[in-house]
């Protein structure tokens, strides 16, 4: 038996007991691997190591090394993110629906978790402890699968976490890191229908495509982000300007972070340039239509390519349209339906942009990047989706649930 | 461009109209809808007395003939069942969340259509249309693959359902038939990502299998089901076997009917015989354990594929267990987490079986033959989804809808 079936076994095995445990129980399971994780920091800190000195031998980028990278602090608010959980609600029980049917049948619908999760992402070990906790916290047992760049301190972590189950009434086997690195053990989870009840892919676009394209197992697609602000005619010039900077680069490596700006003509002609100083300011490079090029001055041609691409970094397209119509067909066209914002003074624009673009989250007058489990009030995030299916946008931890329906009887038979 | 790829498309490029109908006038649609399908019933007839007279030619069964064939009565109650439907309340716009953030934004959870709903199906001409209400209704488009079996009726059907809609407000390339019976059509469908946001299979178990291994479209999986019944030690015995009879054999051909009658050896000394005698007197044919064997004299063995089939026919497995353990492990081991019950008089089994039993709908004291969208008040039906993502259970209206979230703010920006 291979290593992915053997551990996802041993995970859906213990399935019935997750979802009996109480809330209490999970909550101190979450404390004692918090706790467990700051107890044993130098050996994280030591393993950790391993992988940072393989990164360098093969030429890692520095910025992938600094994802990879845990210190001290960063454990500490690892082990503070496992807490936060802690304290919220767990939804798990909760009944949704209720009533009793002509026939006297009681019918309810409660949550239940979702059985067995997996995880597939790259370089980032805190991830290993976040989807961890949140799938634990959520009474679903989770199959990790992180990229081998975060091998050693993903083991090391792990290792940490079941030792501490081992303290606890939730059993150690609810989780499971994959340790083969190499791609065949994605492709093995990718076709576990039956022990697997969802994936849950996180990270760049060829990962996620990898996962959309080969699973048959359920999929959640998450983080794909082609973000738009579009700045209406009668938008504030101020205004527009703080939420396009923000939008763009106040983090530009994440999904929510803005790729290309649309600009009315009549306010182009007006507010462009000093918008355009603003983004230069702020590191960001710019490319633009013929007429963004001829408002703007110096800077590239934004091609039908440069628009379809997720940069996640400091680059800008900017696009001069002649009304909102050709705004969101822009939209329709290159979005990937995750956050598209307008600002806008013009109330009936606002809600012909809010009703007819098909995204996730739609924006009036604020940036794009509140589009976050935190911001938007769940406590806690495993992802963002971007499909339209179970769960769409932020993804707190009720997106980790399903439900069940318990019927009542006493004997009722059909008719 | 293929005949797929040019419907989808067409009925793509209507979900922007579709999401911004009122509920009346799609209601108003859906009636001119049923009032069409009457008006030209004599025309439907002869449509499927082309299917019918192929059908003979073919050879196929009389039962599926009798699927296929419409009769004034049956056109009559498809056309009632479009205004069932418009009886129900309309799902889109529903506010499901909202409320102020701290930094003032002020977000808003609410329903909107799904987008493009892919229904493969086989030969029933009644699901053409009941697919197409469910779908518009709730403001989404669809594009239906049926089987070649029925393709002059639905042809038909179809055809008078969009010449209909010219007469009111929905636009009629919101309703699709693909006319290309070949499997090609099918794979086609599977692949069409950016283009059909969810695929809906309807009907055996291989059609049902190949979408769900062979699509990269998200899909909601419906209707596999061998149900279980387990008739515990303290069972009363006249409902036991009133629950079970009604389980197997008021209409055996449906998922949620039973497949395994599981029985406590205590009940079954002394009533398995009884029980049988029943189910042999409404037609069921036996197969069982050993000692199930010993207890009713004449029937098959039941083997390990026997209770991995769902028969939807007269044929029953019987199988005696020593424990309710044992009861939920058989269940674990073949069950296809759609419906699952237990007949007992003792209350902490009862929620030891709800509990443990990791399924759609479970039951105490009542046949299975309820898990059902109009059973279970949601007076209408799509499917009955047997996965744990988006939706389980029977799927209403509601299942056909998707979440946006509508932030709106005065110049927020994030920090």
């Amino acid at each position: 038996m291979s290593e992915v079936i053997a551990k996802t076994k041993a995970a859906k095995a213990t399935t019935v007991i997750l979802g009996k445990l109480t809330t209490a129980q999970k909550n101190e399971a979450l404390m004692i691997m918090a706790d467990a994780l700051m107890a044993d920091h130098d050996g994280i800190i030591a393993a950790n190591a391993e992988d940072l000195a393989r990164g360098r031998d093969n030429g890692t980028s520095p910025a992938l090394l600094d994802r990879i990278k845990l210190t001290p602090d960063r454990i500490a608010g690892i082990a503070e993110g496992i807490r936060q959980i802690v304290a919220l609600p767990d939804p798990v029980g909760e009944v949704l629906e209720s009533g009793h049917r002509p026939n006297g049948l009681f019918i309810e619908k409660r949550r239940v978790p979702i059985g067995v999760v997996g995880i597939i992402y790259e370089a980032r070990p805190n991830v290993t402890v976040d989807a961890a906790a949140l799938c634990l916290k959520t009474g679903n047992a989770v199959v990790l699968r992180g990229g081998s760049a975060a091998l050693s301190s993903n083991r090391y972590i792990v290792n940490v976490l079941r030792q501490a189950l081992t303290h606890s009434a939730m059993p150690a086997d609810a989780l499971q890191l994959i340790e083969d690195a190499s791609r065949s053990s994605v492709d093995e989870m990718l076709k576990l229908n039956g022990l697997l009840d969802v994936i849950i892919p996180r990270g760049g676009a060829s990962l996620i495509q990898n996962v959309v394209q080969n699973a048959t197992v359920p999929v959640i697609e998450t983080g794909a982000g082609i973000c738009h602000t579009f700045v209406d005619e009668t938008a504030d010039a101020g205004m527009a300007t703080a939420i396009a900077v923000n939008a763009k680069a106040q983090r530009p490596s994440v999904c929510n972070s803005m790729e290309t700006l649309l600009v009315h003509r009549a306010f182009a002609v007006r507010h462009l340039a000093s918008l355009a100083d603003a983004m230069r300011a702020a590191s960001v490079e710019l490319r633009g239509c013929g007429t963004t090029l001829e408002l703007i001055g110096e800077a590239k041609v934004a091609t039908d390519e440069d628009f379809a691409t997720e940069y996640n970094d400091y680059i800008l397209n900017v696009r001069v349209v002649d009304s909102l119509d050709e705004a969101i067909d822009h939209i329709r066209r290159f979005g990937t339906m995750h956050s598209e914002c307008i600002v806008t003074e013009n109330a009936d624009h606002a809600e012909r942009f809010m009703q007819d673009v098909d995204a996730a989250a739609v924006y009036h007058n604020a940036s794009t990047r509140f589009t976050d489990g935190f911001e938007f009030g769940y406590g806690a995030e495993i992802g963002i989706s971007t499909q339209k299916l179970h769960v769409r946008g932020p993804m707190g931890l009720p997106a980790l649930t399903s439900t069940k329906y318990r019927v009542l009887g006493n004997g009722q038979i059909r008719t």
